[in-house]
């Protein structure tokens, strides 16, 4: 087969991840790498909350419900609690059910979903500080994401849906740290990663998708327990000859899993989401956005809708006429349609209600590609030629919620205002907000969990 | 990517696997697949009680035993009951933790552990016949080894294990068979099974392994338990462009999939090992079986031991110095130093402080291959060279186990009746072997679990 790896050259990788996971500090993460995970927490919270109540969930956990051992866990924006591996999976699920959650762009693993929560539900069952859930939380986001640097972008192109397939290891890595397993079981905790790790494209749109990531965060957590029982694991599950890299990857990079590591942090990759869409089209929406507001704008004029931006954006969201909310958050037709007509992209624009309107097909229909490839994905041009002969144009250097214009704190902290509001929860976000931002000096991490439950 | 699938070529194959699953009626079923299905759960059962006390099943259980929800359903072997999906899992570990189950010769599918767990598990939750429990049993293997002969060999030789990579869809299947699901439903448990589908052949030899295993029948349960409830998955899980057949498989044979479904039946193709050892060394194992009888075999005197057979059986079994127990299942030099020597090739010579004793040394160290591939699998010649001149030999033609000589009933019963006692639960199997070869008159099947655990 092609692209084997040279076993010297593979060597050693699982120990070295391992060792990352036993060893690093508090004290070794910049402050930078500190803040972002709370960032990328205040970002998670928001879209659980918003997620919370989808009918998947809904159906997850009428199901899990039978399956409680206890109570001792929090299900976000829901009242009734759950045991630690099913509040892991709910709490996943929620966060990631419209992929409104975060984005490592190298990989476009949603870092977050899959690891925090299952941190969050050990939080709740055995004592951690706020600094040591955040600890655990960069070093199995570092984990998941260096494994989905080294078979990207094949990987994803091949069908797996990475999040789920890495995220199972960052889950496991962050919880083995969290209680504080050795070098040794730390690698067998990764083995039990591999032999669970899942999850296929063909899914997407469908409920089955959530499935995929509820198992990453709850399988991780899981594995990590049964290390710590002695569930012995195998050496290199991550290099091996039929470990992940070499069955699951192509040519992987090596260099991409240990080159670095403890000296970038790849959660300095991480993006969040201002719109609930396929990131290559937050800068489509920021110019129609911007554009909606020009007096000039007649849509009953509108004769064609330019796009000029990569050829990605085309190839992701040509999509004229989505059958359902979760295909048109990828079409560039329906994200135009409503953000030129409404001013507004969130996800109620995005409801399958919404995407069955048939008052879209008119601007949407008017949606024409011109691929240039000297842009990069964050940046669009959109042009709006009227029958009259004139033309409205914005250009988006860079969007915001990409890494060279990311969300501001207090955007992030709108967001989770807003989705929190979207998701009727109940929950107030304010004191979520003001805990999450002050996780570091929290001695009980887990009694965030309680803030983001249904008052009473 | 080379080996796409056209998409009018795989149209269909989850709704015809769905269709018959839904349709397949028990005067479907031929009279000698009803009795293998009987036969394959006599071998389960046997292989189960083997494997119940094992340490990988030891640490399992103390964890998931913190997760158990009610203690409904019967653990093969031990004394404390577990929930439904704790229960398939933990059963489905115990039945193949020694790979001394099943094999399904065309894929190496052990085909059972995956799929009867699980329908047991859900047969004491819901009253379901014998009749009904045989035929979904059917039913699962039969999807599950259609799936695997799609992608076979490609598909293991990546390095995916495939009794858990297949067996998720069986179980989902059965399971969603036996709960009475609509064909829509059945499609949806198929996906939600894709989005669970993993196993990594790096994790063999190592408890991983069994994470692997149980997930498979655990998560094929649930698969079904979700699609009841309402939780969607894609419309085209098995073949879709990045469904389970073009993201695992390579240039996957559809006609394998649905090609005469109904009429030849996949359990055909099963076969029950004699011994705890890959199945290419069953004619090796009983020539030294019948060897040791021999009186003129002086085993100081042994200067080479000449195994003559397929090429196979050199490639996965030249494993000279074996370091454990797993090892020596899949070593020629150990399993013919011990059958030669002791005149036994039971669990007791294939475990770890067997596979450490050094008296094996000399007898493997004689050890040579002679490939020959006019050989099938099956077959293998044994001559000893003794120093003084003399040669013994053995040729077998077709080993016991195989399809050309499958073991009998009764030897199915033996088995049975000696991993019992082996694994030491107490259990009395006469019993349970009675249970067993008359369930389809039973109307409770899930009554069969009660005799397998310990009495009192």
């Amino acid at each position: 087969m092609a692209g084997r790896l040279s076993p010297s050259a593979a060597d050693g990788i699982s120990s070295r991840l391992a060792a990352f996971a036993a060893r690093t500090q508090w004290t070794d993460l910049p402050p930078e790498v500190r803040h972002e995970a709370k960032r990328a927490l205040v970002n998670f919270f928001a879209t659980a909350l918003a997620g919370c109540n989808d009918p998947a969930l809904q159906a997850a956990e009428k199901v899990f419900s039978r399956f409680r051992s206890d109570s001792a866990c929090s299900v976000i924006g829901r009242p009734a609690g759950t045991d630690a591996l099913h509040a892991a999976s709910l709490n996943a699920m929620s966060g990631n059910v419209f992929d409104f959650d975060d984005t490592h762009l190298p990989t476009i693993i949603h870092p977050t979903a899959p690891v925090a929560p299952a941190l969050l539900a050990q939080a709740q069952t055995r004592r951690m500080t706020g600094q040591d859930l955040l600890l655990a939380f960069v070093i199995g986001v570092e984990i998941e994401c260096r494994i989905g640097n080294a078979v990207s972008p094949w990987h994803y192109q091949r069908g797996w849906h990475i999040t789920s397939t890495c995220g199972v290891f960052g889950a496991a890595a962050a919880c083995a740290r969290a209680l504080g397993l050795d070098e040794t079981r730390i690698v067998w905790a990764l083995g039990s990663a591999a032999a669970q790790s899942s999850g296929l494209v063909e899914t997407l749109g469908s409920m089955s998708k959530s499935i995929g990531v509820g198992n990453s965060a709850a399988n991780g957590l899981l594995s990590a327990m049964l290390a710590a029982e002695g569930f012995q694991g195998p050496l290199r599950p991550i290099e091996g000859p039929r470990g992940f890299l070499q069955v699951m990857g192509s040519e992987a990079d090596l260099a991409a899993v240990s080159g670095g590591l403890g000296e970038h942090w790849e959660i300095m990759n991480n993006t969040y989401k201002p719109y609930p869409c396929g990131v290559v089209l937050n800068p489509v929406i920021e110019a129609c956005l911007s554009l909606h507001q020009d007096p000039a704008l007649d849509l009953p004029q509108v004769a064609r809708v330019e796009l000029q931006g990569h050829s990605l954006l085309r190839e992701r969201t040509d999509r004229p006429a989505p059958g359902s909310g979760r295909e048109a958050q990828v079409s560039a037709q329906h994200a135009v349609a409503v953000s030129l007509t409404l001013g507004k992209a969130g996800l109620d624009e995005f409801s399958d209600a919404c995407a069955a309107e048939p008052r879209w097909r008119q601007v949407g229909g008017a949606v024409a590609f011109v691929d240039d490839d000297s842009y990069g994905v964050e940046s669009a041009t959109v042009t709006v030629h009227l029958h009259d002969g004139r033309r409205l144009s914005r250009h988006v250097a860079a969007a915001r919620g990409s890494l060279q214009a990311p969300l501001t704190d207090q955007a992030l902290e709108t967001k989770l205002a807003e989705l929190t509001a979207w998701g009727r929860s109940g929950c107030p976000p304010a004191p979520l907000a003001a805990a999450l931002w002050s996780l570091d000096t929290q001695a009980d991490a887990g009694a965030v969990m309680k803030l983001a439950t249904p008052p009473g």
